[in-house]
């Protein structure tokens, strides 16, 4: 994951604590290796419950990463954005198509997504809380603003929400290089479009959770888009779909 | 313009001269203000007969950017890649399409267009000189090698590249926020495809040289797509229609 400037930190025991209590979306938590005492033991206790990412690093990183140099073995990244959970996103009754990202790592990458999502009229976006880059400023503003005003869902198993996607009426198409070809394919109707990282592409187990797979026609030598470029380009295609007759 | 780190710098007179002689394509040039004495002189009248953007700058900028703290008044930025001239890549008689690029400013976007260009099955990049990013080593990075095997024309005059793609048989299609739905425009055949700047889109001058204006709908609140995430979905489209029936 990129390194990327932070204002959003929140240092010490009683500030971090403050910030559990106060139900402010917490996108990661730092505590120094070894401590589970005291006000930290409640700190990670009240992170758990509250489903964030707790990692455990040596006293140095923390110190590195510090800028009040006042840490007392705990830092806290606050998310610029209040992320939704899927029961609300899906009680929100807007139009079915989501995009669903398994692991995109850059910040920038993630932003573009959130940009094109909203400008193709998609209604909330889905995260996983591990092995993926979160919300941060950086992603806000590559995102022109979009995660602002487009629901960001953070989830801690990714396979769980699109059974519940699946549940709830969407069609889960997978974006995957042996798939098929996108325009040939009937995109029409809900869907849950899935998008994976920029290396791996899709995890086997969400490719086996996936109703259908497709690929974007590739002419050249190079073997894939960047990964914002293949999730706008199939986000477009959906939308065209969608207002072109049969 | 991002900062970038630069591996491919070249330093002092004679270094320099020897670069410009050899014909090693150079990105751009950076001379002390005021200088323009016995090799110097010989060195800015190279560049320019070479069309290479020459830039005066305060010797403490040089001292800056300098790495080996003896610049002598002049540093060039070497290009990893050997540009083209448009009538070579006219010649070459490869399928017609081309990506015309009027002033992307980040490399990254850059990167990523030529990617997308070369995964498109496009035969070439057209970039200007002037108010734009060259390839650079991170833009040959974030193109994931395209730019190392598609060719690139580097031009002076956009509008004179455009006619020359027009006498060569070429539609010149401009993305705009005013054009027409790009789905329900043929796009089959020969086309050069303009995309405009990530800030200000189109200049003026190079739309009115457009044979036709098209737009990706909008259905959010987002008044526009990344520009290469844009560029990417046009390039997507014309090759959708050219492998479809009509």
């Amino acid at each position: 994951m990129k390194q990327e400037h932070y204002p959003d930190m929140v240092e010490g025991r009683q500030p971090v604590l403050e910030c559990l209590r106060s139900g402010q979306a917490v996108n990661q938590l730092y505590v120094a290796q070894g401590s589970n005492q005291g006000s930290i033991r409640q700190i990670i206790q009240l992170a758990r419950e509250q489903n964030i990412v707790v990692k455990e690093v040596p006293r140095s990183v923390l110190d590195s990463m510090s800028q009040t140099h006042n840490h007392q073995g705990v830092i806290a990244y606050i998310s610029p954005i209040q992320y939704i959970e899927l029961d609300d996103l899906l009680a929100l009754n807007k139009p079915p198509y989501y995009l669903v990202l398994a692991g995109i790592e850059d910040p920038h990458n993630l932003g573009s997504l959130i940009r094109s999502a909203e400008a193709c009229g998609f209604s909330g976006v889905i995260i996983p809380k591990r092995r993926a880059t979160a919300v941060t400023p950086v992603v806000v503003k590559a995102s022109a603003g979009a995660a602002a005003h487009l629901p960001i869902v953070r989830v801690t198993n990714l396979t769980a929400a699109l059974k519940q996607l699946q549940d709830a009426g969407c069609w889960i198409v997978g974006a995957d290089m042996d798939g098929q070809v996108c325009y040939e394919q009937d995109l029409r109707g809900p869907i849950a479009l899935v998008i994976g990282s920029e290396g791996s592409g899709l995890p086997r187990l969400i490719k086996d959770n996936c109703d259908l797979l497709v690929r974007i026609p590739l002419y050249g030598a190079i073997e894939s888009f960047n990964a914002a470029v293949a999730g706008g380009i199939l986000m477009y295609e959906i939308q065209r779909q969608n207002h072109t007759p049969k």
